[in-house]
C-alpha cells in the first residue's frame, strides 16, 4: 500500500508563470485522482509527466477561479487527443452548467462521455468508493460553497502465514478465502484454529486529507482525525490574521492547530498569498505548534508508505 | 510612429508547459491591444512585464479554447488586483453569456465595469476607433465564427516647415492649425501659396493585420493589402494539406501565398501545430514563395518604425 502526492501548483489566486494556482495530483492503492484544476494545471500534468490516461477522476473543490479554471482547458485537450475513456468530474453544483456552456460555444463534438457528480451537501459524504479507495466530501468554511476530500484505502484482506498453514494438511487452497477474511479454520473433529495463528494483519489503510480553501474550522477534526496527510491551506501569516478571517483563509499556525488537534501523522502547508516572499516563515509559524510540518512547493512529492 | 508586437504565445490547440497557445500584445500609435487569450497569458504577459494597466481592449478572434480560455483567469486577476478601470472587450457573440456565469458562479463582486462588444457581423466592420488608431475586423473562414483584427494608425496632421513658413511674415500661429491640415495659405492680397510648400508629409500610417485561425482564404486580400505586418496562421505544412483543408486551417505555403497577393510588408507565421518538432520547416516553406517571412516564438518581438 501506498499514497504518492505530487503538488502541480499551490499559489493562491493570481498565477504567475512560477507560482501555478492549486492542483494536486494523488495515487492512492492503485488509483489516480486529480485534485483542483487551476489555470495551467494541464501544462503542469506535462510538465511532471504524468500520464493524461491516468486522469478518470477531477475533484473540484469550489468555484473560486484559482482552483477550476484550468478544466476546461483540460478537457478540451482530452478531447483533442481523441480521448475515448469516461471523465467523472466532482464538484459543486454548477459546473455542468459551465462547461456544457464552454463545450457547446466551441461547437466541440462530445468527444468523450463526461459524468458531473455535483456536491451540494452541507454534511460530509461519499462521493466515489469502489474495491480500492473511498473518497467522503470535508465540508470547509469559506466564501463560497467550499468541500476538501478524504481519501482513504479500503482495508486490504489479511496476508496468509503460509509456513504456519502448512503444519495443518487439512487446510486446502479453497480454504485461503476465508482465511484472508478473518474466519477461524474448523477442522472436522470440530477444534478451531484462530485465524491470527494463521494470517497476518494486513497494513493498515493510508489516508489523505485535502483541505483549502477554508477558515480556521475546527469542526473538520474528527473528520481527519489521524490522516497519514493533510494538506491545510496557509494563505496568511499570524500578522494578517484579521484579513484570513475575512476573506475567510487560514493563517499557517491555525492550519497546524488544526494537525495538532486531528492528531495527523503529517501537515503539509500551501495556497500562499503572493503578498508574502518568503515561504519559509510559513513553515517557521506552522511548526511553532506542529513539527511534522511540510511547505508544498510546484512539483513536489511526497510517497508514504506502510 | 510606430508598432510594437509581443508574441506572448503562439503553439495550437494544446498547451505546454514550453509552447502557450495565442496570444499577442500589440502597442500601436500610443495604444495597446491585447490579442486572443489562451490558457496562461496572465502568466505570459507577467513573464514579459506587461503591465496590466495597459490592458484596457482584448480582441477574441473565435471562441475555440486556445483563443480564450485565459480570458477569465485574467479578468479574475484583474478583479482581485482591484482594477477600477472599465475592459473593453471584443469577441464573437457568446462572450458575454460565457463570462458572466463564470462571475456568477464564484460570487466574484463586480469590481470594475467590462463592455462586451459582441461581433457577429460577417462582413468586415470597425469595431474600435479613437484619434489614434482604428481597428476593421477581417472575417476569416474556420469551422466556427471567426475574425481576425485590421490595426490601422490614423493618419496624423502633416508637420510644419518651420524655416519656410518664417519666410512669410503674414503667417501667425493661429494659422498653424489650417496648414497641418493640408490647407493652403491665402494672402490678403489674395495670392495663395500651397500647403506643400509651407509642410511635410506626415508619416505613412502602420498597419498591423491579425488573421487565425483561418483556411486559405484569398477573399481576405483586398482588407489587408499592403499592411506593414501580416500574422497569419500556419498550423500544418504542405505535407498535411488535406487536414488543413478539413480542420479550416492553414498550411505555411498558403500564408505565403496570402502574404504574396496582398504585399504586404512582412509575414509573421505561427499557430503551429504540436506534430511538428522543427518549426523551422514553417520558415523554410513559406519562404519558397514570400522571402520576407518571419516565425513567431514565445517572447518574440517585433518592431516596426516610419
Amino acid at each position: 500500500m501506498s499514497l504518492k502526492l505530487t503538488i502541480l501548483g499551490c499559489h493562491s489566486a493570481t498565477p504567475r508563470s512560477f507560482a501555478f494556482p492549486t492542483s494536486q495530483f494523488l495515487e492512492i492503492n492503485n488509483r489516480y485522482f486529480l485534485i483542483d484544476c487551476g489555470e495551467g494545471t494541464q501544462m503542469q500534468l506535462r510538465k511532471h509527466k504524468i500520464k493524461f490516461s491516468k486522469i478518470k477522476h477531477i475533484f473540484i473543490s469550489h468555484l473560486h477561479g484559482d482552483h477550476f479554471y484550468g478544466l476546461i482547458g483540460l478537457i478540451s485537450t482530452f478531447g483533442l487527443l481523441n480521448r475515448q475513456t469516461e471523465l467523472h468530474i466532482y464538484a459543486p453544483k454548477g459546473i455542468k452548467e459551465i462547461i456544457l456552456l464552454l463545450l457547446n460555444i466551441s461547437h466541440s463534438r462530445k468527444f468523450f462521455p463526461i459524468e458531473f457528480h455535483e456536491i451540494e451537501s452541507k454534511n460530509s459524504e461519499i462521493i466515489f468508493e469502489d474495491k480500492n479507495v473511498i473518497v467522503h466530501t470535508i465540508p470547509l468554511k469559506h466564501r463560497i460553497y467550499t468541500n476538501g476530500f478524504l481519501f482513504t484505502e479500503k482495508p486490504k484482506e489479511k496476508k496468509l502465514n503460509i509456513k504456519e498453514i502448512e503444519k495443518y494438511p487439512e487446510i486446502e487452497i479453497c480454504d485461503y478465502h476465508n482465511l484472508k477474511k478473518g474466519k477461524d479454520f474448523i477442522k472436522e473433529n470440530g477444534k478451531i484454529i484462530k485465524n491470527n495463528t494463521l494470517t497476518f494483519e494486513p497494513a493498515k489503510p493510508l489516508s489523505y486529507a485535502f483541505c483549502s480553501d477554508t477558515a480556521y474550522f475546527p469542526k473538520i477534526v474528527p473528520l481527519i482525525k489521524n490522516v497519514d496527510l493533510l494538506y491545510h491551506e496557509t494563505t496568511f501569516l499570524e500578522d494578517n490574521h484579521e484579513l484570513a478571517k475575512t476573506t475567510q483563509h487560514s493563517t499557517a499556525l491555525q492550519a497546524a492547530k488544526i494537525a495538532q488537534k486531528a492528531e495527523v501523522k503529517k501537515l503539509l502547508i500551501g495556497h500562499y498569498s503572493g503578498r508574502y516572499k518568503n515561504r519559509d516563515d510559513f513553515l517557521q509559524e506552522a511548526q511553532t505548534v506542529f513539527k511534522k510540518t511540510e511547505l508544498s512547493f510546484e512539483g513536489k512529492e511526497i510517497i508514504i508508505e506502510n
